[in-house]
């Protein structure tokens, strides 16, 4: 089996490679190819990849190589964690749009979008790539923002799937606050990437006993603590949203928080020297501490379980994922990308039904994916106007003078990533 | 043809009195009915009524009273047109709202609930009782929000259309600007009440040319200020929203207008005060010029066309009114209330087909059915819980803390109109 | 107002003539062409139509000629009577499928199957010179097979509607039984063309009080003995299936029958020889009574109400017509052509909403759906497989052995009129 | 593992056991109970059993009971096969329809609803005890009509799977002419039970290569003998419809052939009477040659990869089963019940998405599908009207006369099986 990631000189590389090596039984990777065009960088994370590889006794070759082409050909599944613009263009996602008193984030709203209309053109054309390489492969998208890019890939024919480590996250926190393992936890959990409610968390399987009811009782200021949300909030709702969901129920008291903190880009950034400095100790044979700051936990545990389900070699048989709609939330078009559990196997991804939601979280699931639609649009065929419609039709901006300014904005900022602009 | 009018002691009577006089020929009504707790109030409507349906020769009689079950016993059709709380609660809605930086007004936000949640049981009654008097009466609902108002009537079996004067005023400015008669103009309309864009103007029937693009280009200005929207908004969308999207377009220019400026409740009440002493006056036989100013134009030629349709006798064919959606707008369910235009008969409303939306409207869409799926809840049923979910899923507020400080200011102001509470 | 009628030479036609004059203040006529190919018959019958429109005082202008591209240049509306192979055709559709054991009928099963291959291509072709000679005409389709042929021009964005008697006939006998006016009975009427069941019977109008189950009670025999079919089916079912749904629950007894009586074809042939011979005669200036037997009745009443809502001069607000689907039935597709009551007017039939459907009808309304598509592409793209394809889809055949030899016999008999055999 | 088996004393029962036994390691049963009512004939059988798990080193506990409620107290999995009125009933479905000219077979047309007639009530009793061992049980249903009693269990809420082997018989058979193993070969399967076709043979999995085309081009002899369909229909088709199918396309040869041969019920009675002589020496430790002549083939393999992953114990991913259509052949009612691929585990069946069927398969599995409808209903309510409708709404019936002529027969020949006859 050959593995490859695209972007593998990411820092957060070898968190990914301990995972592969810890998890070589249900993912027996024979070749994992490196792929990414900084090549300094990725002699740095290839080097520890290699040691981690070495010290876990995992048999498995590891390449590094720049060569895009020679690095997807053949491969069984490949991994897209590639950032467009680095860190100088999340610094720009994550400030222009506070000026307009609106939220600036690299996955929500106008930050958003911007990373959207940097990254669709690339995925898209890696994925011809890919294909060329190898018509049946599957590639696994981590790279945001998940759901416009996972949608963008299907609607072109790929064998797509996208992921996120919300989902899991969610199941490692329940498991350890309910004192049983995570393969015992199983979520209903349901919306849009990085607009997602856990309605459910039942024991044993999709069909157990739901003990939601009872973590919020005896855990519930924990959990609001985790997602950064009132408790009280939680306790109405009778749910638990993701962190994300932070970005609209406290929209005006976020973006007076992030006015005055440094950006997220910025602390990464520094992190991404300090970490490479260490990459570069051929005494490093094991991920260092400081990478779990860096965020993305378990992101590997899930890449893992859905590439060995993808490729027919086990892995879990439910795990929530990024895969078209079809009918499972049904006031939604079926093309589009939906954030579910779902039955995975070599036939791909196939959603569970889902029970009626409540109009409190379809009637923000169908606008924000009606934004999506927009958004996917403006970042296939460009133009001002396209930005313009994309930024009116988000819900935490709607209204017309902020969304004129914000365009002018996005395309100031972007211009360099904008082939139309 | 007996046709009730409940509320018929507003000033605005005299605009539909005068509208059923002149249309005598189109809706031929035998006995009209007003209908008013208010007897003071009524007794002044009715005598300027009497004096209009004389002067212009219609031979019906016209019946005052304060008694519901007498007044719409075997009543064709019945007008609803009342107002729970008067001006001094409409006072409230546009004023406590805008504490929290939200859009005070009757029909939108948080105002619009407080209007639903007064409004609905009392209405419900009413229907009730139009129904012991006969079954088979149509019910035309003015009331606002009528989106939700409409949907408590027929979630609850009864045959009510709703009707907004939005539409035909459109109808009558695009006439006057093409310099052709109204009939001649038929309406693209969609969206909910309150809730609108007219995506094309048609001459000559539903299949004919569309002189939209041309309207714009000659006529951008007038439109937009008549909408109050800016002009580029306009041209950039290639639509024309209806003025009450300015409560999202434009929301915080108007949160900063509307707490500058008397509200108007305020200002209706005045000329509430100076209609009722010109109306007591014996020599006064036809509509004070002053109405024209008090709103509502052309709902009495709206009004006379729907009820003239439903009755079997005649009206427009294709009329803009609420009514079932049934699979018209694929992406809302079957059950929820849109205006569009209508084939209108003594089968109801059947809504003509509706080319596939723009993703900018149907998000918007979505989000606000999805509210008025709450607010019905909170208006049935009761609970501080209910009125807390419908705010928060409101597109206008979204955010935890308004709709928490918002559900205590309602609650507040509405005591004594809510029997839970 | 110019009304084209192709194949107006049909014998036939002095009954339509009769209607137009009648009607003519529903509908004024102020051109009517008759198109025909065959000259000699086309002069007889106009001769005769310009005498009926002479003695009943009718100022509109009636012109006779063969030239088809002429005849429908501008003119409103066009009707579709016409008939591909004539009678001698006819004669074989209804004689060929019984050697087979199924029933041998110009519009169901293997008969009605090759009438569509003869028909479609050639009203596609009308249908293109009449959009030519007038974008915004209407055509009326009287042409079996009704609901095939309609779809086709629908498919191919015609403005189409297509027409049967068996509604109107159902609505003139049902009012004669219950004493009262014709319009007075509003029928629930629903399925495919000739496959259609009556579900409820209305007084005064689509939601009046239902009078099937008295009219069964009733006069149960008679009606029976009208469809030709056993009354307690009719009791059973608690409906009046049509007379067409003989060949389907009395399918062998038909097939017993029309073995041992003279094909229909051939009445009709010998009633059309002495029809021509009356026509002749320049003293008749009035439909002969014999007329009467030619079948077809009341189709002038209906076409007449139908143009008169399509081009916006009045006409019944709701009638029954052939129109698209658009989700009406929600187990067909939504571009399959449904016989439904439907709002009419200048929009085109909008079908009312139809309660849910006993699965007694859908499952025969389905499967013929699909015949129904499948004889489309025959006719459409032509080939054996197509023709085998469709036979074996009609569940009146369904049998590999009968479709096989059907299909040999359909092309044997039908090689002159179609292109590809 | 506690795994219970209804009409455990079948003569079938020793094939299932030799596949417990031989497949212990993907589902491992601690206890294997077998209940029945005839005593006598469950020791013969239970006794073999044990013979077969000693002789090949099971170690699981078998039970033999006839009371119910304490063989399915506990189970984790319960598997239906039983027969209500054994082959005398049997006999009698096969005989009474020919005389009027149907096909009498116990699964399809007449006999297939006089065994849903009498088994539905007896079914949903045993779920309900099911239910009380144990609400977290899963019932596999083998008895036929698998489609109507697999309905009948889910719309009572049971967890339930029906199961039928036609589809692992075609898998082995394509396996065998491919020569390769049986796992590699994915069918896409679709339809209703005992109402499918084979569209497409795959691979390695759901979208691997399709060699259907190959396999008919080189073997469609030996299919077409296979399921004893004429191979031209294979071929035009494109497709492998099941043997069943044979009822619909060779319906009235099937009747011939009937006619003249000795009902199935009868050579089975026999061969029962042959095994049960078998079954009672204690010397015979193996399932006899001649148990492969009494049906069922891979039945065994079937329930155990169907147990093994319901219970969360592995099996194969992607199984045929018969479950909820929930959109996936969007022309039926979400709540039918379709046979098709399943992604299977503790959620139960999720079909995999299905492509657009063709025309020529849609028709026909609508009209089964109502027709199952009102067999449901008859089942669950009784009366002679339902059986009636149910009759005239089968494909193969649909005449009058037929209809009720079998209604007569129906009910007459089960008097003792129908509570309300």
């Amino acid at each position: 089996m050959k593995l490859t990631v695209v972007g593998g000189g990411s820092t957060y590389t070898p968190e990914l490679v301990d995972g592969f090596a810890r998890l070589r039984d249900t993912l027996p990777i024979e070749e994992l190819v490196l792929v990414d065009p900084a090549e300094d960088r990725l002699e740095l994370v290839g080097g520890l990849a290699r040691r981690i590889f070495a010290k876990q006794g995992h048999g498995g070759r590891i390449v590094t190589t720049s060569d895009l082409d020679a690095g997807v050909d053949g491969a069984d599944a490949v991994l897209l964690q590639l950032r467009v613009g680095g860190q100088a263009a999340r610094q720009q996602d994550e400030t222009w749009p506070l000026e307009c008193g609106c939220v600036g984030q690299e996955t929500t709203g106008a930050g958003g979008l911007a990373k959207a209309l940097r990254t669709v053109p690339v995925v898209l054309d890696i994925a011809e790539r890919v294909r060329r390489g190898n018509p049946r492969a599957w590639i696994i998208d981590f790279t945001n923002p998940v759901g416009i890019v996972t949608r963008a890939l299907l609607q072109a024919g790929h064998r797509a799937v996208g992921l996120c480590n919300v989902a899991i996250g969610f199941q490692r926190k329940f498991a350890a606050l309910l004192g049983t393992a995570p393969a015992d936890v199983h979520l209903a959990h349901v919306g849009l990437n990085h607009l997602t409610w856990e309605t459910g968390v039942r024991l044993g399987g999709p069909e157990g006993e739901n003990v939601l009811p009872k973590l919020l009782a005896e855990h519930g200021e924990a959990i609001a603590d985790d997602v950064r949300l009132p408790r009280p909030l939680l306790d109405r709702l009778g749910v638990v949203p993701s962190y994300y969901l932070r970005y609209y129920y406290a929209h005006d008291e976020v973006v007076r928080e992030l006015r005055t903190k440094p950006s997220r880009a910025a602390e990464v950034a520094a992190m991404e020297r300090e970490l490479l400095a260490m990459y570069g100790d051929p005494a490093l044979d094991e991920k260092p501490a400081l990478l779990a700051k860096r965020g993305g936990a378990f992101y590997s545990e899930a890449a893992v379980d859905l590439a060995a389900a993808l490729l027919g070699g086990g892995g879990s048989p439910y795990q929530v994922v990024n895969a078209l709609n079809r009918g499972t939330l049904p006031f939604l078009p079926d093309d589009a990308v939906i954030e579910v559990q779902a039955a995975v196997g070599p036939a791909g991804p196939v959603p569970l039904p889902v029970p009626d939601l409540d109009p409190l979280f379809t009637g923000l699931i169908a606008n924000v994916t009606a934004y999506e639609d927009l958004a996917l649009e403006a970042a296939l065929r460009g133009g001002r106007d396209r930005v313009f419609r994309a930024l009116l039709a988000h819900p935490l901006i709607g209204q017309y003078a902020y969304a004129d300014a914000l365009t002018d904005q996005l395309i100031a900022h972007n211009r360099e990533h904008l082939a139309w602009a």
